[in-house]
């Protein structure tokens, strides 16, 4: 296939997500009748609650199918703010948060409000990569900070100021993070915005994760005062991914600038979803979801010494998020081919590394446990009857 | 209000809708109890159709509530293809159709897949504001071709070809347009996509008020063969504004990257909206929307001769859309503020030409006939009462 002779630069750059090649094989695998055990897919197994469907499907019937305003429905605002304090006992103002098409909405506006051409912001590699490519697709640049498990996989203080440039806007970091599930405690969030602040910059906190940590709650970077982009979903927690909703909660002075931008980019998030979302803190809602992250807490529980038997080196323990980043250079293949190798002779789909950076990528893969317990069990199964022969 | 310190250019520049202004006024003098006529709405004024509505609901009791590939639901792409065939006799592959987070999401992917920065598109003046926007959003450059009722209101070849150089990567036509309400045949959009494609640029079409005509049926660019971009809507015709949800038919060669960025900036459009929009092409779906269509058109015919005969110049009958433009220099005020006193001393909210353009915009105000014919005639009952004094 060759590209067209008019592309924008960014266009020709950005890269694809190589689980879609996975994912594209575990269909065709599917369509011959093989049977594949999913352990790639970023999203949550579960419906949508219920009383968060019945909300959207009430919405429908009262004829709510109109615009809302483009910060979002300020019923739903209002919600989010509440939901702070009660939540995290932190005080934020309705004004300050912004309704978005998914948490895609959300980064999109802060970058684009960050960045000008050739800005830079630092984060974490490996790291979700929808981040650094979003600062590429405005003509920015993403600089990887490599992270390890000697520093639970998260950038550190001292990183930020080595790389500080006189280009640099932001850092972004995540708590819990895609794909290592470390946390960052509100210590090492103050200490960095600090840094950050001092220069000039602007702290970027992606908390999608919230909600499912396993053991300790994570800590809002909100509690630090409002000089922080937070940007949030509605997809993982919440169970919400098809309905593409998220928020980003911005300093006050940000609000106008980030108003005009989402009137030009999106005009509004979906409106059926924005009400059904208002559902998502009732009492009601928030007990299913707390099941469901005792079950993902299960899961993880399973699968982690699960895999570190099987040979994969997994040095710590993630507390949140519902992934396991997992060293595979016990095998003789890089994670790329192991991957491919093992969808196609164990019938198990994983993320290989290179997805989410360039930091030792090819020593990892990344198993996601957004299936039953049955399916991964079956899945470990048929690993350990593959993997000896590339151990 | 100041701005933070650390702003990006584009969300410095980037022009706030004038008409948002109005609508907080207007809203304001709501909640004083005054009564409004609201013809300012880009928005129609009718709910989603029920079958629409009855799709949406059904996929959210089903659980249709997952991501569906970036692309879109093959199901809907293919509908949307088929729906070319039918409607217009013009046939294209399924595999062409992207489908987006309303068309905003679109021009987003558009006008990214083809501007690097510094790189220019060609657009008529006035014009829908976001399409500058979104180039302006990407470091790009919307350059004005000024347009009049001597040409339609349209671009001509003529203009493309003097405005050309050597940054101009393409060209972006609407029809019908938005605020003029006129439409291209198929012959001028033959001739300008000649000269874009002799130039080594690229046509994009907003064909999103397509199926609001009066008199003719508007064609789609389609029809000249797959080297174009076309963009389109299920927000006005459809009547789907809420639910964010548009699409873009691009040549074959761009789907790709087309995807990873798609991939990247939104991860998909909204899945209940894309089980909702299935049904937007049954044929009862179809009766009801051409119902509506002949209520726009008696508003049309009855606001049309009404604002002529209080002093607007409205010197070409619009073909498309529900949109009036109208001049206003028989009055003493420019027009922001013409629309200010209006809403002011008469209740009636319409749009001052400045949201559109630069070219003649003071001397323009847009009507909206987005509301009943009842609230149309009362809107220029009081107007007649309060125009003459600045007549």
């Amino acid at each position: 296939m060759h590209l067209p002779s008019h592309l924008a630069r960014r266009a020709i750059d950005i890269e694809p997500f190589r689980v879609m090649a996975i994912l594209a094989q575990a269909r065709a695998l599917e369509a011959q009748g093989r049977n594949i055990v999913h352990m790639e897919i970023g999203e949550p197994d579960f419906p949508t609650p219920a009383p968060i469907v019945a909300a959207g499907i009430a919405a429908l019937q009262a004829g709510h199918t109109h615009y809302t305003p483009a910060l979002g429905l300020p019923r739903l605002r209002a919600a989010i703010a509440a939901f702070y304090a009660t939540r995290y006992g932190v005080t934020i103002a309705p004004d300050s948060v912004v309704i978005t098409p998914g948490s895609s909405g959300a980064l999109l506006l802060a970058l684009s409000a960050l960045l000008d051409p050739g800005d830079e912001v630092l984060l974490a590699d490996p790291g979700y990569p929808c981040n650094r490519h979003f600062a590429h697709f405005l003509n920015g640049r993403a600089v990887a900070l490599p992270v390890d498990a000697t520093t639970q996989f998260q950038p550190t203080a001292a990183q930020i100021e080595a790389h500080w440039s006189h280009a640099t806007r932001a850092v972004l970091l995540a708590s819990p993070a895609n794909p290592t599930g470390t946390m960052l405690p509100l210590s090492a969030l103050r200490e960095m915005q600090g840094i950050v602040a001092a220069r000039g910059g602007m702290l970027i906190v992606d908390e999608i994760y919230h909600g499912l940590t396993y053991g300790g709650s994570a800590e809002t970077a909100l509690a630090l005062g409002d000089d922080v982009f937070v940007i949030n979903s509605f997809s993982k927690y919440f169970g919400m991914t098809g309905w593409r909703l998220g928020w980003l909660i911005a300093p006050e002075a940000y609000i106008e600038p980030i108003e005009r931008l989402a009137q030009n980019i999106f005009l509004a998030a979906s409106t059926p979803a924005q009400y059904a979302a208002l559902a998502a803190f009732q009492p009601d809602t928030l007990a299913i979801l707390e099941a469901r992250r005792a079950e993902f807490e299960q899961r993880r529980d399973f699968l982690l010494p699960a895999l570190r038997a099987l040979g994969f080196a997994i040095p710590l323990i993630p507390e949140g998020a519902f992934y396991l980043y997992a060293g595979c250079e016990k095998f003789a293949l890089p994670g790329e081919d192991l991957a491919r190798v093992l969808l196609d002779e164990a019938g198990v789909a994983i993320t290989p590394g290179v997805d989410f950076g360039r930091y030792r990528a090819d020593q990892h893969v990344r198993f996601a446990y957004t299936t039953t317990l049955d399916q991964l069990e079956q899945g470990v199964a048929r690993l350990a009857t593959v993997l000896p022969r590339f151990a």
